[in-house]
């Protein structure tokens, strides 16, 4: 069976699993019946438990499904810890169910699945070791990728039920009150893990900093929480914060940033009261600053900055040219920290981000997204997940959530050293290009021939050259040629869910 | 059928609604499945609805259950807006279910009640005409009356089902963002309001100042809401505080606020980092003076204070003689602006205030309740629903629930002009006797006999005269003489849900 995009897809999962193709990326308006946790009820006391040992198998029994939080990042002492003592109690056949998976889980996520101890995983991404090992068709079942977004749909929609979620935190009472905002280890905004909190059968916080009680703000509340374990650290505070926070020096990405900027100033869009989600990274951090200063010369205030958020967002905030942050992640300690002390900063969870299935989410609020792509196609769909090679590298993250501004721009070098970006196809489909409406490379931009509005408002602009995308395909083949087609087996190692819970991709085992 | 405190049950409504009769104060641990509303998506926009008159047929049907939170007090604007237009489309046989009912609302629930439109009750409590009508027998079904704490578990554990509720507030913006802390009609927490706004199937907003989306800090999430409607007034700032505000003169009043903070000081639970509840009302405020007092005197912090907030203990807050005030209520405009600057209060919701059914509410962490009676008697069972004649003219309110804490101090005159506050056998059980620790009348304190510690503790406190329980009922008898008994037709008029969801007594309907 193919779906809407065109992609064949694996029949023996889709009926074993009961999903549908990827149709629109358009919710509608159906009704739908959310699910609650089993609360096992106590007053509250004895929550806190010394030995993790002594817990886990407790709580944690063959077959189930549990759950981390990746707010930390690479700085993450929390998944390793629970995850071998998990190992070592002989624990079978679960699903391992984080918001995401990064680099620092990878090899013990290797040895639980040569161990017979994680059967199937859901994630926004994988990378590294993991991400090869996977590709090479050795984890029993395909992974589930969702986006931050789809993610939170599951678990409010019932497709993804938590037993146990172990949440790491810099700071917790004795009965579970806790936030990202304070302690070594902080991380701001526990937007991903507080859907996990709320949905979870049972809840672990592990802290390395226990509080007075009653620690507030609570971001994660007592009424969630079953069991709070202390440990001697949660988390490496230099290695939290992700990608770049230094302003890029690279000229391609501060020509493309330019041009972000331009298409930006000159969409309708670009008005007293817009808002904007830029995420992280060198070229995001540039069209901030670019932005800020078209902000300044129109009189220009954001509404809001969503995301995803670093420092110059938050500066932009102190500065009065963004009213309010809506913040489900902090990408870098200075974020992290403004968000305790700006009222104006307030955390959202990954359901008032992005749940499609939902009262209006944050992004269908949204006026324009910056996202990245490793590969972009001629029907502007984009893959954030699999590299050149086939291999999975990537994450989903906020990309087909975000995508639903009413501006997504995608920003992406032409080509990356002899790997183009603009491609006939993109290896794995993870946002389809309906809800792509420019591509902006260094040599110029692409506007999505859906989009005639756009052509118009963006045809004239000053040095930004518009091409097809096409032409900017042929321009990127023209320099680096056309590589030979991937081969893989049939072997089916993980799914692209689309937000709304239909399966837009698959992605096969690569045959080396 | 009798129950465990020997009040007999009807058992047609019993059976009916499968009730089991009250049985212990204890929850124990069950493992309880909780349940979710329908959520019907949309992407936010056109969510502000000018006509309630458009609205509303499309909303509410016949046999539906409707709510309305009682934030507003007497002055509210918001239920009888909504009722009228209600009551005028002709709707029948709803389930009137709001987190209370206030004065201003009695004229049109008669209304209602009369043509059809509302056939059953769920109230914390009801006073003056309504509760005159219905003790008179003149609705449907039996009211059932549920305490702050019991309303939240029934609504997360299904018992209670809002199809639609009406919450007005005094700031929103056009995608349901709101909190009580801004604007004219302000009332700080929206403490009980925040269930229906999590478990309604649909949610509908009324303001009188629709502000810049989006709004924070947002206590009612846009992901909770279906309409908007803008409204001129949703209440009357003047009328919303509830109680005495200033200190008591009343000697008597002045007198049992004495004792019970001899009571306080002499007890077990009075140390550095302890925790109280004190609610409104003059007595109430005088504790919470001679309180703060007794705190200086012995260089003691509270770890929190509970409640229903007065500023009194907002006070108490800024002065650093409290750390935290967790706050599902505000009595008042100064303890409901305080919320908005002090990030030291918490809001709360009447889950995590007191639903017995959780990881543990803030009531099973309370050290010290101070609460009032209509009636103690010599089981220590009190009544704060039915007055000497019968007639309903109460609310349960938190009492139920703050009765949980580990000393629980009734404050009532031993008589009320010629009526008798101890008795040998109250009106109407609210809260069992088994849950009540100290009395404390202006003739002195009579200790539950369960309480050996308290015994001890208390028995030889200088000007603290210790009596018995049935010493205080003969006094008061000896004062007031021995009443005729109440009779009653046999007609439930009332049912009195004790927390943990079982019946601890019923209300017949009065003959006069």
């Amino acid at each position: 069976m193919k779906n809407n995009v065109n992609r064949e897809l694996p029949e023996k999962w889709m009926q074993k699993w009961d999903y549908q193709g990827y149709q629109s990326s358009q919710t509608g308006n159906p009704v739908i019946q959310r699910v609650a946790p089993k609360v096992h009820v106590s007053t509250g006391d004895g929550k806190v438990v010394d030995s993790l040992e002594q817990l886990v198998p407790k709580l944690v029994h063959n077959g189930m499904t549990i759950s981390f939080h990746h707010h930390f990042r690479n700085g993450d002492f929390v998944f390793n810890q629970v995850m071998r003592v998990i190992i070592d109690a002989g624990i079978q056949d679960l699903t391992l169910a984080p918001s995401s998976l990064t680099d620092v889980m990878n090899d013990i996520v290797i040895e639980a699945i040569q161990k017979g101890t994680v059967t199937q995983i859901t994630s926004s991404g994988m990378r590294g070791s993991l991400g090869d090992f996977v590709s090479h068709g050795h984890l029993k079942n395909p992974v589930i990728f969702r986006s931050h977004g789809g993610r939170a749909r599951a678990i409010e929609d019932g497709d993804l039920r938590i037993d146990v979620a172990f949440l790491g935190v810099p700071n917790a009472d004795r009965l579970g009150n806790a936030n990202g905002m304070a302690g070594q280890a902080v991380f701001g905004s526990l937007g991903y893990a507080l859907m996990d909190a709320q949905y979870a059968n049972q809840v672990v916080l592990l802290t390395d900093n226990l509080v007075a009680y009653p620690n507030t703000p609570a971001s994660i509340k007592q009424t969630q929480v079953d069991y709070v374990v202390p440990v001697a650290q949660v988390g490496d505070p230099d290695k939290i914060g992700s990608g770049a926070t230094r302003f890029t020096k690279d000229p391609k990405e501060l020509k493309i940033a330019s041009l972000v900027n331009e298409v930006i100033t000159h969409s309708p869009y670009f008005q007293d009261g817009f808002s904007f989600q830029t995420g992280s990274g060198g070229a995001a951090l540039a069209v901030t600053r670019y932005l800020r200063q078209s902000m300044l010369d129109h009189h220009f205030q954001a509404a809001f900055a969503l995301g995803g958020i670093t420092k110059p967002t938050t500066d932009l905030l102190n500065e009065g040219l963004v009213r309010k942050i809506m913040d489900v992640q902090d990408f870098d300690r200075g974020a992290a920290e403004s968000m305790q002390t700006n009222p104006k900063q307030q955390e959202i969870d990954a359901s008032w981000y992005a749940d499609p299935n939902n009262k209006g989410a944050m992004v269908d609020q949204l006026d324009i997204a910056i996202l990245s792509a490793l590969e972009v196609d001629t029907q502007f769909n984009v893959n954030v997940m699999s590299g050149s090679d086939g291999v999975i590298r990537g994450a989903i993250g906020g990309h087909q959530d975000a995508a639903h501004a009413k501006l997504t721009i995608i920003c992406a070098p032409l080509v990356r050293g002899r790997i183009a970006t603009i491609v006939p196809a993109v290896t794995t489909i993870v946002t389809p290009g309906d809800s792509i409406d420019v591509v902006v490379t260094e040599y110029g931009i692409a506007i999505n021939p859906r989009r005639s509005d756009l052509m118009a408002a963006l045809q004239q602009i000053p040095g930004v050259p518009v091409l097809s995308i096409a032409e900017l395909q042929a321009l990127a083949q023209k320099k680096v040629g056309q590589p030979q087609p991937l081969t893989f087996t049939e072997q089916t190692v993980a799914l692209i869910e689309y937000r709304d819970g239909t399966i837009i991709d698959q992605i096969k085992a690569v045959q080396d």
